[in-house]
């Protein structure tokens, strides 16, 4: 049993239990949303306001840990981005989870989401509160990742209600070209060219869905969707596209941007506030294990 | 000519075109959207930051007329109410506005726009301008206004990036059975039982349309559509049908309401912030001056 609760937070380290009092530690799984307009990103960092930070916080004012609150996330994103469909998981006292229950009527699971919501400001949401089946891990159990970035290519479709996740750019952009050209990048590649370099880390990834489409109110929308991305991928790879649109490149383009296998200043980094992470997709519980161990595996191209 | 350009803002009186060094003025159409949350409403008022202040203040640093900038608008929105389609004309000195054109290329209107977004603040959007089409009225020629309200009845369904324009009620809500009793309200009424009452003001209107709908997202939107409303009249609606859908009053309720005819104290006025402006509907342009003049009669029920 013991082996089936990593420990998360640990980049590559094997799974290690924590205990609390003799027993296991309970893993609560909390999805979650948020605003990520006044958030220095998701991770904890000293003197910013960060998600992550305001999470442990509001656990630690629940269950008054005496070792502290270690959050593992689906998705660290970055300062402005946001999200709709993050997944964190926490490792707690199974004691102080009960005694949650206790104090209402109901599942410790409903009582925790409830004060959550009360201790919380008003940029995060607690979606669900759940305890997580054996083998879960928020970070590593994940098959896909599913993220959404909204354009405006025209200031005359500007609305002020969505300007914090919306971002403007010169158009009009032709959509069915930058469809096309997205397309072009789908699959299991080398997206060396897409990320920041980091020594000892792999760049390769499956790109599952990278669509462009033109919503009813004009507003352009783009779905991208990947095992797992490196650190500013999404935005680099909008970012590729965005000159097919204009006719600036052609659209073979990007496709000959991520051949090139390597960090293209060509390739802007489009603006955080137009990302957010809609979906983590986790398998059937009974592979939740298996799936965790596979992606603790550095990953290379096949040949 | 003349008489086809009332002067707006007077609300009952007859139109008086304004002159500019001996030429009638030029009346300009301005669709606008706004996000509400920063502000004490449409309608200007000493030291409190109104979109109609913002607006002027804009217009005035554009076009420095020598006796003030004068608005008319089609909603008067409340404090915390958002528009994505709002509606205002404002008459100017023709000759200043030829001049706007004189310092870029294409139209004086386009340059108006892209001059106006350079001015204004974040939280106001300028969709367009246009020189308006003879008899035009921003507020007298309206055939319809139509809003939208958003709720959540599960504080799980909260998205922290639309706090500011949907509301949380508690729930569930039996969205069929509001959408039964919303219908029961369409229609030409005295809709006084939802109306602030104000000496000599009319509370007949024509409620063309009050739809319940759950999206995708499971947000609830409400579609409320009427020749013209009066005071707080939306907010109230949507106020009289939600106890309906936690099943506290049945579905016979609001129109019960409704008949009674004077206000009652037992319907909640909702929220300002999850209301919407969303569209402002003309009649074609040869109709637009007898429109004006019908709406400025003072409406009653036959018989």
């Amino acid at each position: 049993m013991q082996s089936l609760i990593p420990a998360g937070g640990d980049d590559d380290g094997a799974p290690r239990p924590r205990h609390y009092a003799g027993a296991v530690a309970l893993r609560i799984r909390i999805d979650l949303s948020y605003d990520g307009t006044g958030f220095a990103g998701w991770a904890a960092q000293p003197g910013l306001r960060t998600v992550e930070g305001e999470l442990s916080a509001a656990l630690t004012t629940l269950l008054r840990p005496s070792d502290g609150v270690r959050l593992v996330v689906a998705g660290r994103t970055d300062a402005g981005v946001h999200a709709r469909g993050q997944v964190a998981h926490v490792d707690v006292d199974p004691g102080a989870w009960e005694r949650l229950r206790g104090r209402s009527h109901g599942t410790a699971e409903g009582a925790a989401a409830t004060r959550l919501r009360g201790i919380l400001p008003g940029d995060i949401a607690v979606r669900r509160v759940l305890r997580a089946p054996a083998g879960f891990d928020a970070r590593f159990s994940a098959l896909r990742r599913r993220y959404l970035y909204r354009l405006w290519d025209d200031p005359g479709l500007v609305d002020p209600l969505r300007r914090h996740d919306t971002v403007l750019v010169r158009g009009p952009l032709d959509v069915a070209a930058m469809d096309t050209a997205a397309a072009g990048l789908v699959g299991l590649h080398d997206f060396a060219a897409f990320c920041r370099r980091r020594d000892g880390a792999t760049t390769v990834r499956t790109l599952m869905s990278f669509g462009w489409s033109r919503g009813e109110d004009q507003t352009i929308e783009v779905t991208v969707a990947a095992d797992a991305f490196c650190h500013n991928m999404v935005r680099a790879l909008v970012g590729s596209i965005v000159p097919v649109g204009t006719g600036r490149l052609g659209v073979e383009a990007p496709r000959a941007v991520l051949d090139g296998g390597r960090r293209d200043p060509r390739v802007k980094v489009m603006p955080a506030h137009g990302l957010c992470l809609e979906e983590v997709v986790y398998p059937p519980d009974e592979q939740l294990a298996e799936r965790a161990e596979q992606a603790r595996v550095r990953r290379t191209l096949p040949g």
